[in-house]
Parts: C-alpha cells; sequence; structure tokens
C-alpha cells in the first residue's frame, strides 16, 4: 500500500471512528487495582514479570485499568498472597500456587510437580489439555480466578554444605524446600523447611540449615547461597516446571468490563512465555559465573533418582485417597504426562539430546 | 474486599472515567487491516493462530483495530506473503520466514534452522538474547517490522515410499523440503523441492515425490502423507523449531497509534506461546492414530545424521562467507546457541531423559 493511500484510510478512521463507534472511555471505567507478589524485587525477573503484566494492561486500556505492584513484604509476606486475594484484601496476586500445597495439595499441579510435566508440557496441558479448566473448579470453591503466568523452566537441585553420594546422606538433612517437594523428602529422611527467599541465606549460614534449594543459576546467585555452600546439584526433580500464577479474586475479576478481563487473560499468557526466555537467557552466564566462583557442579546419583521417583508416586497415590480434588487433578494430568513423555521422548528428545552432545564436542 | 465495596469502587470509577480520562474512543481511529496467512483453513492450527491473534486485538480495542484474516490464496499465493506485505498490497502476513530464504538466508534464522535451538532455546534468543533486535535490523531494508508468533516445536522427518538406512539412499531422493534445509540435502544428493502444503499429497501420490515432510503428526495427518508413503522418520533435524512469523508493512505500523503497537505486540507473544501448547496437546495422540493405521515409525540413523551435521555446518560457513546479513545474525546465534546447549543439557535434558525412561516403564 502506497503511504498516501494509507494515511488517507487513516483519516477516514479516524472521522468513522469519532462518529459512529462506541466511545469506549465513556463506557468502560478507571479501575485500580492492587496486584501483591511473592518475589522481593531483588528477584528481577519475578519481581519484573509483575511489572511486566500491569504495564501491558495500562498500555491496551490507556490507562484506564491501572494495576499497582507490591513486592513481598510491602502488603502482604509473600507467603500469604493467596490469603489476601481470597480474603479480598488485595484483587490479585502472582505468586507459586505450590506455596499453599497446605491449604489444598492440587494447587501444586498449577506450579509442576515432581517428576511431571516440563515447562513446554505444563503449557500444553493448561492450554490446550484442559489443566487450566480443571483448576479452575479446584480454584473456584475459594473465589479465586487463576491464569498461568510465567515459568522458571526446570530447576537446580540446591546448594549442599556436604556431598550427597547416597539416599543414606539425605537422612536427617536439614533441606530448605517447600510444599509437596518437601512432603516427598521426608519419607526418605529428610527434613524439609519452607522459608521465604530472604531468609534462606542467613539460614544456610548460620547451619540452621544443611542445604537450600530455590530456583536455578540466575536467582541462586543473587541469594548468595554459593557463598555459604559449595556444591551445587542437579537436576531439580521436584520442579521440572515451576509455572508461576496469576490469581484474582473472583468478585473483583466478575463485574470487570469483557475489554479488561480479555487483557488480563493476554497480558498473563504473554508474561507466561516471556518470563521463561528471559530465565532461559541469562541461567548460562550465571551458571558459568558460579562455577567461575568455585562452586562445585554435582549431578544427583541416580540410585537417589529412583529412590525419590518411587517416593513420588507413592505419596501422589496416598494424596490422591485422601483428597477428592488432587485425585481428580492426579487422573487427569497422569493421563496427559504419559502421552505427552512418550511424544517428547521420540521428537524433541531425540533431537536435543543429538544437539547437545554434538554442540558439546565442536 | 466486599462485594458492595468492590462495587462502590467501580462506580467511583466509572465517574471518575466519564469526567477526567481521555476518551479512548475520540482520539483512537478505527482501523480495517488485512493479514494474508500463508496456510489453508483445514491446517487448523497454523490458521486459527491467525484467528486468535486477530480477535485479540479487536477485543482488546474494544473493536476499533479490526484485522481481517484471508487463508492462502485468497489474496495471495501461500509462498507470496512476505512479498504483499514488503509491497503493501496487505498490511501484514502470517508465514514461516524460512520459506523466503531465497531473498536472504539470514531470514532463517527467524524460524529456526537445522541442528539450531529448540522452541524454548528460540524464544530465548527471540525475546531476551538480543535475536529479535538483530532481525529487525534485516527486516528493516525491506520495510517489515516482524514479531514471533508461533511455533510448532521439533518436527518430524517426514513421509518416505522407501526405508532410509545409509546416506547412499539419499542420493537422488525428490524431497519436499524449504529453504535452508534443502540446501544443506542436496549437498548429500537429495533433490529438494518447496511445495506449498496443498500440493504436496498429489505429487507425493504420483512419485513425482519420493518423500515429503511438512510438520508433525497432527498436520502430516491432515494432509494424509500417511495413505500414500508409509514410512515416518524422525527427528526432522533441519526444524528443531519452526517458529511462524507475523510480518508487519513498516508504512502501516509506524503511523499507527502506541495502543494498537502495544496491542499487536501482546497479541503476537500470545498466540507464540499458545500455538505450541496446541502442537504438544495435539500430536502424541495424532501420532498415536499414524501408527494405528500402519505407519512405520522410524528413526534416522546415526551415521545419517552425523553427514547431515557436517554439511549443515559447513553450509552455514559457506553462507556467511558470501551473505553479511547471515554472517551477522549467524555469529551472533551460533554464541547464543553454544551456551544455551551447555545449561540445556545440564538441567532440562538431564531431567527429561530421566522422566521419558521411568514413564516408559511404568
Amino acid at each position: 500500500m502506497k503511504r498516501r493511500r494509507f494515511l488517507q484510510q487513516l483519516t477516514t478512521g479516524l472521522v468513522a471512528g469519532a462518529v459512529a463507534s462506541p466511545a469506549i472511555a465513556q463506557s468502560q471505567p478507571t479501575i485500580r487495582w492492587r496486584l501483591a507478589c511473592s518475589w522481593p524485587k531483588s528477584l528481577d525477573l519475578l519481581y519484573g514479570t509483575g511489572e511486566a503484566f500491569c504495564k501491558r494492561v495500562s498500555q491496551i486500556t490507556d490507562g484506564k485499568f491501572e494495576i499497582q505492584l507490591f513486592a513481598a513484604g510491602e502488603l502482604v509476606p509473600a507467603l500469604q498472597v493467596m490469603d489476601a486475594v481470597q480474603s479480598g484484601t488485595i484483587e490479585c496476586g502472582h505468586t507459586l500456587a505450590a506455596f499453599f500445597f497446605g491449604k489444598n495439595p492440587a494447587y501444586a499441579f498449577d506450579s509442576g510437580v515432581a517428576f511431571g510435566l516440563n515447562a513446554r508440557q505444563q503449557n500444553a496441558w493448561q492450554y490446550a489439555g484442559g489443566g487450566m479448566e480443571i483448576l479452575r473448579e479446584i480454584y473456584k470453591k475459594v473465589g479465586i480466578v487463576q491464569f498461568p503466568c510465567g515459568n522458571v523452566g526446570a530447576q537446580m537441585g540446591g546448594f549442599y554444605r556436604k556431598e550427597i553420594n547416597s539416599v543414606e546422606d539425605l537422612k536427617g538433612l536439614k533441606f530448605r524446600i517447600g510444599g509437596l517437594g518437601g512432603v516427598i523428602l521426608s519419607k526418605l529422611g529428610v527434613v524439609p523447611q519452607q522459608i521465604a527467599p530472604g531468609e534462606i541465606y542467613p539460614a544456610l549460614e548460620r547451619g540452621a540449615l544443611d542445604a537450600a534449594e530455590w530456583i536455578g543459576p540466575y536467582d541462586d546467585e543473587r541469594l548468595g547461597l554459593h557463598k555459604v555452600a559449595k556444591f551445587y546439584y542437579y537436576p531439580g526433580w521436584w520442579e521440572g516446571s515451576a509455572q508461576e500464577t496469576l490469581m484474582v479474586n473472583q468478585r473483583a475479576y466478575d463485574p470487570l468490563p469483557q475489554l479488561y478481563k480479555d487483557a488480563i487473560e493476554g497480558a498473563a499468557a504473554e508474561q507466561n512465555v516471556m518470563m521463561i526466555a528471559k530465565y532461559d537467557a541469562k541461567n548460562p552466564e550465571a551458571l558459568r559465573r558460579l562455577v567461575a566462583a568455585g562452586v562445585q557442579v554435582r549431578q544427583f546419583p541416580r540410585a537417589i533418582l529412583d529412590a525419590c521417583y518411587k517416593a513420588t508416586f507413592e505419596t501422589y497415590d496416598e494424596l490422591a485417597a485422601k483428597n477428592e480434588d488432587f485425585k481428580k487433578v492426579y487422573e487427569h494430568w497422569q493421563k496427559f504426562l504419559a502421552d505427552s513423555n512418550l511424544w517428547f521422548r521420540v521428537v524433541e528428545a531425540n533431537l536435543d539430546n543429538y544437539r547437545f552432545l554434538m554442540s558439546a564436542q565442536r
């Protein structure tokens, strides 16, 4: 199209807009919300996802729908974000559903569980496999509407003050780990402790913890864990995908104009892909820096993985026997997982493994 | 928040909106655009991505910015979408940049190249590793602004009328494959042919082709390729990630209100994650159906992969020596690839491989 023709069309549009179109500003309310997240500002990729989400919603509503962001502790403590959304103290929160495993173990599937879906599989299950819908039924009971909003990918297995060579070495290990991962590890004698990110470093330093897992190289480096524990293990099998969730109070959400609901849905999905892109771009160089700083990277021995795998599915079966919500989601999820694993193994993993091998030899 | 209190806030907002806020409808023009895509409607996940993109843009602009979608051939043929965007015949297109490898080989990096980044790595490179910016400089020369908008993930290696057991079997093979993959394979004696999806089936049926690759189980099944060629190979090493691109005419884009530019950017990113979620959810069951229909799934022998890997990087080096744009993107991309592969191998692949193995044994 020639520039002149385009400008002509634009001008025609302008006139048509002023005359015939509904006036958005007159029909849409100015709304101010508050979003509390579970992250300190220093964890900039997690906190930054909330920032980018709020910015996008504001942009596409021309500033009519403004959501103000608060870091962990500014309005509510990190681990009370869900309670605050549920009670309506705040309209929405950005957090990890797995933190709230104690309220209802089914929430764990909204983050990703041990030996479960990887980040891509998690999106497939949530968006196109019925996962989001089945979780909505669970969240509805507590008056919350949820949206996937970020993922950090597969995690590292944490920093340890001593080497972990056998299942025996897990016994009595005071380990910072939350939710379902902690329950599973307690079967193997680990003493799990769920504490907020800001408190991990001092606890590890003074020996109140023997080990601590948080996320991966980029964030773990920011918490400074490598300064007080030398051994850095992989993989973080309890979180092959750690998806973050935007939780919205149902009573605040329902009366929103459709336009604003669409803005929330679109912006949350956009940030879902943006967060993991940032982690995937920044983790490699952070791992390199950690290794240069003297960190010893170690792989969990196969015997430990096997023991953990067994304990994991035993735990799922026990939870399913006790909790209807968990059972319902677990059955749906388990079928998806089996089919998806088969497919990913054939194509994605096959090609990736060959590429990674050849790449390391170049 | 109590419902009453929220409604009160909403009402206050409404009043404030009517009085003090800028009237969006009066300041924003009504705009009508046309988007041509390279997909027939029958390839519903590809075509559906364009539909969902147009719908979201309309929704979040309250119907002020309407983009009308056209399937391949309705306005322009599948393989002329980029030309139509460049000339301004249409304002935007949804296509695979690799189709236009002949114009400039650097475009191939916007889709994903042989033994290159997987879908997650591609997003990391594009959004957070500088890839999108460096590609923007290339596209700018032809008056186009591009946005990643969909990905199908690692592909299958296509349907073959006979088994491929050695590098020798590739010689003289009339193979439907486009762009850079075809150039690489021609080094090994393959006769590559780039033809639009609708023409693949008849060509394979009448023997004008010995083999054809398109995407993966879900789409290949729709093209009916398994009815005329029995052997289905993996992995499709020439496209470990096939990212689709939204191409926008720069002269149409530049004068857009910022609000509409933001809507395009956000909706394209949203569809980027949505498309691959759908493929990842639907490919497993499609592969199952194909196998039930008698398709023989085969893995490319290691010797073939090794020959292809060698030919691939030789081709890149040759292209970099001849083409400045290719060289510039290649150097940037290659550094990212090496770092990213190392990281993905340590954590993601390590955990995935263990999970997939155990999952297959359950």
